[in-house]
């Protein structure tokens, strides 16, 4: 079961991030780079920054790409918006909430948080009471983290955007949408979020390896009065024509032709049909587990129906069962890899991916595999999942 | 849904050929070609010859390859084997063997065949009776086709052998193998085949365009004094060491090169495993059809159950339901790709493919897939046909 | 020097087919098949054909394809034009007129030759005394190798079309445009072709693999009345608009998929400018040899100037100079694969090709390597041979 | 000229970073990523690690790899090994020794500089006397780059070790071998080297997107002490099995896959060998510039032949010359893409990359290339270059 051979096949990839490839974006990374004053450069990173615009619906929000992963796009942000021991607060979402705020705080950031409440979503209460409660006006920020991807509950933007309306507190709106680009509608100048932080190894639809930000006017503002010490993050220092001077060196040249690649995909397909067909799979996958509940020893994490992610589904178990050899199994013997429990999950769960370049076939296949690892390990569960996630998709493609 | 855009995602891919292509051959592919006279020319021909030698089990038979289809390599032995005017007898088997019999009359060659009995195998004894009647050893050769893919019929090699040789009759046994390479046991020395033909598109996970045979000494002997004309397909040109001269003009390189991935492939999985990957991935099918065929609306076509194809499964469809309906419905809703009925099955069946590059996950989605199709269009079956197919895997695996 | 390891960087490949690959043609095979009844299918084959009418320039004639090499290409025209026994007049031009008789006479059919006169074209006035001799008409077909791969020599297909018209001969007018489609202009309708030839993997950028001929109503009709026996070559058994009718067979989908994106590759340059592009580049070659052939050692095989190859050059090694050991030298250690001398010519030239996906600086890489792999050898050559090239190059690019 | 569309063949990319990829790291890129706790994604990390540290000649360095450009490795050394507002020296090589120190001091380190003299490397003596100075051992560390990729001058790296060693002083010693890696032999534990800092672009023949470094175990002790925050860089967060802590979240996994490919292929072919073959075909290019230089308009920028890069030349126009112009036709009509001048250079030089997946085919067209560019835009020049370029060529290869 250790064994790291090839498998005959392809194995079916439903970790939320990475996500399968799709030989479009595969084959446009499959190409000689270019010298850097080449014009089909510039040309490049010009798609890549309209592209990315018209995804995050903003006219006014200015592109910054970095090679990095997701963390450092965090980092982006802590570094340009926050001055050293300044405040930002950071409402509870589980893992991924928890380790922002821990980045701000080794990197000289002072954070607030929102409790986190297992299984649902931000609390935009508690937001506002935090934003009401600092007269001085002290937080800088609200980091929010739309979809957690660990726990697989996305919490509502429009709502936190008018919990710090109704605070009216003048911190800045800043989502982290790395796990909802491509799958859920996200509109920043409509929505008002001052910064939006993406990655593109899950609804983009690309390897990972390419962390960006969207930031809009007084976000940049903000970050040109900062004085802390950055560079290789600096906004100020990437601005300009030059490719070299935008990516603070040489560009991850062959992600960007992936990520033109990939937009052109999105764009092709139609960004409505892109979330519409999210929708539609994520509704297969909680078909499954909906039946697979029956017996008792497997459950959503997500308590809050409205609130479960199109991109990811947690799956707790119960006591006495390893996700861990469920995962080992599935991927091993039935080619499905899933992904796990992190920071407080882990052992808690395991998780179901269903974003980025997906069809009904390939969920069905994954839903198929997760159901004979559970067999073999003699997880009790509601033997009709598949048969659950085909009638509801029978049903959608009727519409 | 007659449009041929992109879809989302990876097409399940469940004909019996073209088949699902791994990444190591489609690499393999992707390279440029060499000038002929490179040595890695000669080195990549010579490693297919030995490689296919090796997985057909003989040591004294000859490989010829060529840049065709299977109807093309059909032609080949048509054309070494039999003089104009010449007789050869084909057990019918379906619509294959009537095809290559009209092949052959075409070529301007005489037929003798027995009956095809729908669903069922070749009959040995009725090859016996005719080859003992044929007292003036008018027939020069016996073509059988091994598992004919439009009924996913197969018959019983040794079985035909022994009949040939009940007979005691002098007449060459030529098996087409094309569905069967790759996926069932064939030994063409111990089980004394005189000439096996093979396609490049179904178990050898290649694209479609290179036939091939094997050919052993009685038979080449017998081509070197067919006076018929012949010139591409002719064995007696082939000989020799260059490639050029090999494959009467320019060989089909990069089908070549893939070949020889395609290969190293099957030798690095163990051809014992790839067989019982088959057998495995067959079972789940046929538990899955068990199942559908509850409703009364579907069946297998190959009504004896020790007969059925590991490659390919016809089911058929109950008269008023239309199977092409339920492949396009497959095809362009749930991006599973079958085969359809053809020759006097057209309309009556559809076929799913499970041979080749395929494993666990794969199948159980296509499976979910045409389940999807079925119930969209109102079909009646079995709707646990999924379940029974993971309950098969999970006892597979187990053991 | 016999390693056959791979080697730093690129081979260049200067060989007048197979040639260089494109990206785009390698990307588009490098993609999974589609069931036969997949529309898209379809859509790709009617996609080659109008392609390759378009470039072949008619209207009237018909595609026909095949999974064959060239000599498949020509058993096509062979088969479906000529009933056993009649004749054809094949003008000699070397090698691949000598092979193309060959093939007619051992498929039964009678040639007529006009002699080859080394290093220079067909002289049609000798084609227009056989034709007037000809008055029972006995001759139903002149077959013409526009450009013979092996000598260089292209020949004035205008000027053969006026000696037939000039015999008042109701001939058939077969042109093999193997080695000059997608490099000179060829206009079937306009040139009033009755048949063209031709193969994937020149001019068109693909791996070999595919033959095609074009054929005009005349040819067709004088096949529809030709009774020889035939089957996978039979141009009437392939009408009809299933993919699995058009081939005979499975079509070879992934060649047609590289077809496809190959004519996208040169409509999108446009042909005038990929002719051109051939014009130059070969006149950057022939700018070297002339340099080169200062010395006494070397020649351009091709006497008449105006008859030279856009598409190849074969240049004439003196007595005890070893064409071969040039090609070993060029190809191990300085990276450029040429072509030696084929039938009558082999250890007498060797052959550089410049058709295909080629450039200015992949031209003067190659002549590079091969004047490295002279002087290597010791051959005597005037060593201004790439300098010249420049000067070419830069004088056309001035234009 | 400003047309962006393609060109026909492959373009020479004959910049210093990117360069030339290998069709094994394209495919090795082209493939599905894996979950993050599948076994695959630790093999492949442990392949780069273990080659990594092979590469660079180290036993006791530990390899941090991060998703970043060469600069992003530069602020890994920073962050890590120098507290807030701590000294380091930085020996003047121009351009890259420029701003490398200005990234320090914007992230409030504190520089001392040599003087950078034009054309020439590093002078150790200064470096000895700046170290001698400081008694008070205020200096931390020394960040030396080897080669400086904008003038083409390399420094002694056991110079300046011994110029270290001299002055008694217990600075770090830091190496930027980003341009030298896999072209120059480099062996950190025999060099006492502290620290080695790369980056993917150039000798490993990766995109770029991924940096690392290799860090000995005085320079983890130092970093372990240095209170300086930190997180996406930080060495002490990325220690553990885990991929996702030794990335700081996901790795760049198809990067990885990339590297694990390309150091294979050095392995392969043998570090000496390919050491050997990147001073064969430097040696290649500096005969050609030599011949350019007669004419008094082009000559080296490295005055000092010793100290002449292996990977890359800049080669100085006289005034009134614009070598962008001249890069620009190379590039758009010859199809050769080579580099500009970068700061102080911009406008002075241009630049021809020869490190990497190269051979001396492609250097030869490379040349020509920029031949047939100089020519057409007047620019004087020994004409003889490429012809200089090749008579080194076989001469080297007689060896």
């Amino acid at each position: 079961m250790s064994d790291t051979s090839r498998i005959p096949g392809r194995r079916f990839l439903h970790s939320p991030g990475p996500t399968h490839l799709p030989d479009e974006v595969l084959d446009a990374m499959h190409r000689q780079p270019m010298d850097l004053a080449d014009p089909r450069v510039a040309d490049t990173i010009a798609a890549c920054e309209s592209g990315l615009r018209r995804l995050l619906g903003t006219g006014q929000g200015e592109v910054f790409m970095y090679a990095s992963n997701g963390h450092g796009a965090w980092e982006v942000v802590i570094e340009n918006l926050l001055p050293i021991g300044s405040a930002v607060l950071i409402p509870g979402t589980g893992h991924f909430a928890d380790s922002w705020a821990l980045q701000c705080e080794a990197l000289g950031r002072r954070t607030v948080r929102t409790p986190w409440h297992e299984g649902r979503p931000i609390d935009p209460a508690e937001v506002e009471a935090v934003l009401r409660a600092d007269t001085a006006h002290d937080i800088r920020a609200v980091f929010a983290v739309h979809t957690d991807t660990a726990s697989s509950v996305t919490s509502d933007i429009d709502a936190l955007r008018r919990a710090i309306d109704a605070a009216g507190h003048p911190a800045l709106f800043v989502v982290d949408a790395v796990a909802t680009l491509g799958a859920l509608p996200l509109a920043m100048d409509a929505q008002r979020i001052d910064v939006i932080v993406g990655a593109s190894q899950k609804g983009l639809m690309l390897p990972p390896g390419l962390g960006f930000v969207a930031v809009g006017p007084a976000a940049r503002e903000l970050s040109a009065a900062n004085p802390a010490p950055r560079f290789y993050w600096d906004w100020t220092r990437r601005v300009g024509e030059q490719p070299y001077r935008k990516f603070c060196g040489t560009p991850p040249l062959n992600l960007m032709m992936g990520l033109q690649a990939g937009l052109e995909l999105l764009f092709r397909e139609g960004i409505e049909a892109v979330h519409r067909r999210h929708r539609v799979l994520a509704g297969a996958v909680h078909a499954a587990v909906a039946a697979w509940s029956r017996e008792g020893a497997l459950d959503f994490f997500c308590t809050d129906a409205a609130a479960r992610s199109v991109s990811v589904t947690a799956i707790r178990v119960r006591d006495g069962i390893d996700p861990e050899a469920i995962r080992r199994l599935a991927r091993e013997r039935f080619q499905v890899a899933v992904a796990g429990g992190l920071g407080p999950l882990a052992g808690r769960v395991f998780r179901i991916g269903h974003l980025g370049d997906l069809n009904a076939a390939m969920v069905l296949g994954a839903l198929g595999g997760v159901e004979a690892a559970l067999l073999s390990l003699g997880v009790p569960f509601g033997r009709d999942g598949v048969q659950q996630a085909v009638a509801w998709l029978a049903r959608e493609a009727a519409d």
